[in-house]
């Protein structure tokens, strides 16, 4: 019913590496300037095995780096840091933030604000083009081809670098 | 280790409604106009149980709505339409797809691109104030404390709202 394929979509590549719940979580942490296990382990309640699993695919996947360290009389750990691959997530953690302030908040309020360090005030994502409008959602916006577009085979002008039967 | 609790944290709220692969693709799709069951099926390849389960559960969050149609000579179907909440999602899978094009994508580059209705220029996310200064990232934003925020039992000035034990 689509001309073109979807098998190299970038919301689905995101959440191949993103799709979960505990990954999610410990993005959070990070963000929160949290490096530490034990740390990590507290402040989002994952089991143990979960966490560990989840910090080597993030490390493997080059969103977190280890970087070594050591307490007095103990032996040396690794330590969890952003890389700017990981960085560049903040977005979409700030989105879901800030939808679930509007939607899923408790009748006070939502419970963390975040706020611009220079002067207080609250932050928000704004969608703006390249040519400086402002727009205002998702009915102001159109998709187009971009140039990893992949056309289903059997479509007119799809070329060889599609694959029948894939996904 | 930390004064608040996170158990009302709208990250963890979002992430209990969407915090999975196939509501993520099935919310894409309803972006891009698709609303038939057979239609999300073939285009998210999600298993028909699965994906009437997701359904189900965008419906009763009221991320989508059902509205009744009937092709001649076939007995009444739903087709799901965004809600206002669901709308407001945008930003999310927005922010998603443009992670996937700067680090999943390609070598030959995204397979869509993201333009502004009005004049076709490529759209992007920023990041303001309030005060109307551009925010450049992760550093340059201070979490503060929320009407909704929540102490640790046992925390000065933790009030009748904190429950012992809980998450």
């Amino acid at each position: 019913m689509r001309r073109f394929r979807v098998d190299n979509c970038s919301i689905e590549r995101t959440l191949a590496v993103l799709g979960e719940k505990w990954t999610f979580l410990v993005l959070r942490e990070a963000f929160n300037g949290v490096r530490r296990f034990a740390d990590l382990q507290a402040l989002t309640g994952a089991p143990r095995q979960v966490l560990s699993a989840r910090l080597a695919r993030l490390v493997e996947e080059g969103l977190l780096r280890k970087v070594p360290y050591q307490e007095p009389g103990q032996r040396q750990r690794d330590e969890y840091r952003l890389t700017q691959k990981g960085l560049d997530l903040h977005p979409i953690l700030i989105s879901m933030m800030h939808w679930g302030d509007r939607h899923m908040a408790d009748p006070e309020g939502p419970p963390v604000l975040v706020t611009h360090r220079g002067c207080g005030a609250p932050v928000s994502l704004r969608m703006t083009c390249e040519e400086g409008h402002e727009v205002a959602g998702p009915r102001e916006i159109t998709p187009r081809p971009g140039p990893g577009l992949r056309l289903n085979a059997g479509t007119p002008g799809a070329g060889s670098t599609t694959t029948p039967g894939a996904a």
